[in-house]
């Protein structure tokens, strides 16, 4: 009888955080369909890479060429964008309103820089910021992954520590020292979102730097 | 290492709906210390009623004199106070800054008209209203209670139909259509909460006409 004072349509949450803080395995755990939380769906971006072997259009990823990718931006098609090293990524506005308006959830991974693009584009986004325990467990983290050399880790690091002074911007802050429990916070964060009264002050960051 | 960004006391909720909506059975069933969420404690209200047979003072009520509950109001104990009939009650300030001080979350049950003052004085109050899932449905429960004649039921009912125009200023709505499922919901609130990012934008409504 009172539903209608809750958003009519689905949330839009962007979990973020900074490399090698868990975002993927926490976003495999929450959405791995035996405790998938109901109408919740996986944002799927765009990129200029090309298909690997078994990715399919639109499932993985909207695979455009670089003449497509550029002519979308035109058309503001994406939420935000980036490029990273020769390829380009983006967030498609169509999926995300599109799911929206079907009442689902959609939940987008996204680097920090990103998320807060995002929450420009879109101010009602629910911002989730997935931090480390600790300086020396992201360090151990991103070693344990053997994907970077010595100066990349520092790299990242030192990127890390420019991320985290923006986490105030957030919604949300959830630290990933458990995986099960970052995972069942996150559920707790998405479900109890459905319920919030939205008073027309969602909070607008200013633009990132 | 983030966690200073969080609010470091903790949060008072507060839990209110209209007369029969159920907001005892599910305090009850959330603060069972089978299954109560670590660090929540219940408000413990003020009343010039007199002890009945084994209640204890700060436990279930602090048990004032008249006289006692007026020189308090003088003095600003109070976040909100009411007469009920012959009798006041009201929250004490106190009980809920200590508490929060030791980083317990305090959960207030209260009518919808004291709902909006204590947010008036603590603005960063969290309000979640219990709705009753229909009209039909809240009248069946009236009628259930067996405590009230015709008359009293249809007093209530309208004064519900007041009460649920003040819904859009609270932060949550849970529909109490399942026991279980409401409690579980407000569980879900209370710890997703503790994961909030608070950026001294609370909203605060008008005061109470």
């Amino acid at each position: 009888m009172l539903e209608e004072i809750l958003p009519q349509q689905g949330r839009l949450l962007v979990v973020s955080g900074p490399s090698g803080v868990g975002k993927d395995t926490v976003l495999e755990r929450l959405l791995d369909p035996a405790q998938r939380p109901p109408n919740l769906v996986r944002c799927v971006t765009a990129t200029t890479r090309p298909p690997r072997a078994g990715e399919t259009y639109a499932v993985d990823y909207y695979f455009f060429s670089r003449e497509e990718f550029e002519a979308r931006i035109a058309e503001n098609f994406f939420l935000e964008y980036a490029p990273y090293g020769e390829r380009l990524y983006g967030t498609p506005r169509d999926f995300v309103e599109r799911e929206r308006a079907r009442n689902n959830d959609v939940i987008l991974k996204i680097e920090v820089q990103g998320a807060l693009m995002v929450k420009q584009a879109m101010p009602e986004a629910i911002l989730i910021f997935l931090a480390p325990p600790s300086w020396e467990e992201l360090e151990r983290r991103l070693r344990a992954r053997q994907t970077d050399d010595e100066e990349a880790i520092q790299r990242r690091l030192q990127t890390a520590r420019r991320e985290l002074e923006t986490a105030p911007r957030y919604d949300y802050l959830v630290v990933n020292d458990d995986l099960e429990r970052a995972v069942e916070t996150l559920r707790q964060i998405i479900l109890a979102e459905r319920c919030r009264i939205v008073h027309g002050d969602a909070h607008v960051p200013p633009p990132p730097a």
